[in-house]
């Protein structure tokens, strides 16, 4: 045990920049990382204000903070594919690599998988995290931390443009402009799709996103969806349609999108069962693909980020000093539409 | 134009045996067949009883049957591989080979299919019909017509265990043990599964399934389905769970049963919205397929029946003849639990 | 009938530009086109050159072309789709609809496909041609007949990099940076690989698609192709391999670049049997897709140029008239390592 | 170290039952099985006669032996999902559960397994033997020794079953009717073909298999196989085709048997480079899955074997005492065609 700085979340609502008592022993196949630059996430936000997600209960202080990258300042024994001073990011959720569910390559579905900054394990707005090596992956020289910490969530969206199964030149349609949604646009456009129409409510959020070559922005306060849809595929409906909204009214028309044995790939989480047009799914036969953060996502995210096919860096909107990680997360409570991503910066 | 005897649908509740004047010109392609057995298929039941079914609304007499085999009489211009004297079964829906979805092998959900007994197309509860060649399969010699006519119902089956994308050894639930349910373990355990638990409340329709080898038929009113499916799966869960029931309350649990990463496929179509659990998907990373009819699949049932991997011949409850057809959808309605199929004998 | 100006391959070696004999009667299901744009691809070369490729034999004077772009001038009765005035290009093979293999949406490997310029099947090379609707597509306002023009090729790419079944970030090896390499190489790229190493011997074609990003050209000349795709991918191989060289030297030691459970993709045909490393192949569980020609890529083809995605014009390296069609064909036979694609303009 | 009895490989050609040094310590997640019935396979012979398989040279006395099956009688800290007291088989290849492969599910691909009875790592000729519970599994109580033993051969017909992606109905051809060839067939019947075409020259070999349900002998020394698969299939071709032969002739005609759009699928490893007919596997699209032992199978072995799907008792020819261990080695160099499986009893 270590005494270090780090942003806990005492209890719902209360958040303070103090020191903690953290593990820091590098042991075998682990890296100690020097973290740099820490993404604040949806989830994060959420334990702040609500102090929960689902069965996962806050009760006792837990450091927040899973996107992130930083330097490798110590490597345990057995790791060979990382030394000192790699600049790297980290994949947050450790499963156990003997669970079933790992040894199928499956990794994220494993119940046991333990995930930063989901109680009870701390997160890493701190200084320095002791990692698995396995789980460590080295960025190229000319993709910054800052782009490093924007991995995690981009894996999200690969996650969702792998499930889909992209045939090249695919249409698809994304629900939902948020932080999510951008990202799922921007894997399936870089997996493979043509061109991807994001539908959303709010302008700033879609005027964000147009930027990207590709995205086709639909404002549904103004424009039908569905005619929008049909002008681009001759009336044959999306190859693929991304749920990012979470709204339960998402699911009453959606069945109206995909194009007959099309798929719709679900990634926003409605808490209450929503009401699914059964018999609009068989008409077409459409297959319903479902999203649990990510698995073996890392190396190809990161490839296609050093590659220059996929940049995140527009999406960054500001970016705090650590003394003010607590004023980033009220920030982020205000969830300004001009905000994408905000982002600590905890070291240099 | 014609005039033959058939079974009428006057209007909804009424039903006649009486000449009916149709169509019987051997056009190019087609190929014209004397009806030997045609089975009685629950759409055919409630299109006498509701007189509807969703959309298509029965508003002119209509020959009802759909589930049928017999013997080709003439053969049309440019057919070459039916000759008169084959023995046949017919796949009821005729697809635009130049629609879209045709083109791209999925001519089930292509909505310009032309179906036999669905408004306002008539059926084959008639001595003859014509065909399209490409659509009618002959049947092996050892194969009967009464099996021939069950290929219809199976095929339906056969979509839903091909959707499954089924592995060596998967352990399958079908839930629901009617006629389809039990078409669907049969395809299931052909198609690959090295067990099917089969889940109903009726015993007499669990016992009929019981006698296949590898059905482990669960009494839900008497047993718990989660306990059956942990103790043959270790607590892992099923690969694939069939939903057959069509009965909103199924989806209450479903996503109790698969293992993560497995497949839900979807055959029962409840006609209102359903209420689904999607954060319990999302977590197992669910698959969600579903099937419309079938396309492709005659042939493959053909070879399992007549490869004797299959026999459907103990799902045949009873048999009538063409004068008694009537009486056969009179029984039908009754609906007793220990009919599965019953079968009119046009001809023979 | 109707006399037309056509570019004539009289017989091996022997081109004329002269009037001919062409159908020209616009049936149902069929428009008439104005030719606009049609490139010279190896294949029309190749006929030209050898007067056969494989089975097929020139035995008859044969209008040459077939990667061609124009205008709509007619159109057949119940064509809905296409109206006089659209800008189109065309997909040259014609399948018979009721094949086996085009029923199941494979019409690309149905033996009965009619083919453009393929003995005894006249080309495009002449200022008008009748074709089905259905393999006749619009291209968007932006998207010139000389683009249109490439998509025949890009097409192959696209079929190439389907049956790969790239996930999103993928890292592939493309052998051989000929017209049809590069093609491969930009629909990998489009369809959601994150870099593709390009390997050849000749500097001018590596310099050519070097100015795409995400190519990474490896003169083998110079360089050990296994060192720059270790140093990629951290020793652990490509995720797809497409072998476009057509030379059976490139099957000596393919086997070391897939990672295990990697996929190469055959394009390159040899014309003799090669020798292939079993052994090698199954220790690492290698897939290997075999691709003949396409289906169902034009529309999919058009998206991805039409959305900026892919930029195929500075693959155009020069432009004849139409009375000069001859000197295009003289200038592909000295196959100057600087040209990849020459194109005729037929009319405009 | 403990002293055991064991059947001895000294080098090439000399066999020796005899006590040698064994690690028997019980480590955490290791249970310690009695052997019970180990079956006599291939690659021991081959170890036996030639000394080496490949790279893998004898140069060390070696236990031999790695189809096996017993009993529990220690379990290490942290096992829970066994007992002293079960009866199980045992999967003889353990992987770095850390390796890339493993982590992506393809353990089977990782070149840091150990495999027993592979140099230098000793097989289970012996009384005792400590291995990873993950690799042990279960028997049902009704399924024997004998057959447990039989799980490890009939893996590879799950792994080449599960590659091929057999559609319910397919029909598939297998080229050699040796124990593998036979186990592929079973586990192809099992997976959901309807009918598989068994070739081979020797009859005896095909009059075992012939006696299973399904499977269609042809002794290609007396008839076309290309004929029976026209008869069976109208002229289509085989769905699948797995080449089990390992001889080289198998691939001069080998593109003739799939339909398009079919499979093959490698087992039998030709030990040079075969000459294979890729434009032969062009025109018809032919995917070609390569398949190195196996992963993931053994449950679903044990499940089919445990349904009753698959029966496997008719394939063991012979057993041997374990005092007879020297001379069921001999009888196994002989290669009687009317023997499938050889397999010596160590306990009980």
């Amino acid at each position: 045990m270590a005494k270090a700085r780090a942003l806990v979340l005492e209890r719902q609502g209360e958040l303070s920049l103090r020191d903690i008592d953290l593990k820091l022993e590098t042991g075998p196949g682990m890296v100690r990382i020097a973290v740099h630059t820490v993404g604040v996430c949806g989830s994060d936000v959420h334990y702040y204000t609500h102090g929960r997600i689902g069965p996962f209960l806050v009760e006792a202080p837990m450091v927040l903070g899973h996107e992130a990258a930083g330097t490798v300042v110590e490597v345990g024994p057995g790791v060979t594919h990382l030394a000192v001073g790699d600049r790297v990011c980290m994949e947050p959720g450790i499963p156990d690599p003997d669970s079933r569910a790992s040894r199928l390559g499956m990794y994220n579905v494993d119940p046991a998988v333990r995930f930063w900054a989901t109680p009870p394990i701390h997160g890493v707005l701190t200084p320095e995290v002791v990692h698995p090596a396995n789980y460590t992956f080295k960025l190229p020289d000319h993709v910054s931390f800052a782009e490093g910490a924007m991995v995690e969530p981009f894996a999200v969206g690969m996650q969702a443009a792998t499930k889909a199964r992209i045939a090249p030149g695919d249409i698809a349609v994304v629900l939902g402009a948020g932080p999510i949604g951008t990202m799922v646009a921007l894997a399936a456009l870089a997996g493979g799709c043509a061109r991807v129409i994001l539908a959303d409510l709010a302008q700033p959020k879609l005027d964000i996103a147009a930027q990207y070559q590709g995205i086709v922005p639909v404002n549904i306060r103004e424009r039908d969806l569905g005619e929008e849809l049909d002008r681009l595929t001759g009336g044959w409906g999306a190859d693929v349609v991304f749920e990012c909204s979470g709204s339960p009214k998402a699911w009453d028309t959606i069945m109206d999108l995909p194009r007959p044995g099309g798929a719709i790939v679900v990634v926003g989480l409605p808490v209450e069962p929503v009401r699914i047009n059964i018999a609009g799914a068989s008409v077409k036969e459409v297959r319903i693909e479902n999203v649990f953060r990510y698995a073996h996502q890392y190396e190809r995210a990161i490839a296609l980020i050093g590659s220059g096919k996929v940049d995140l860096k527009p999406l960054i909107s500001e970016t705090f000093a650590f003394e003010d990680a607590v004023a980033a997360f009220d920030r982020a409570v205000e969830a300004r539409p001009t905000d994408v991503k905000l982002q600590i910066r905890v070291a240099g």
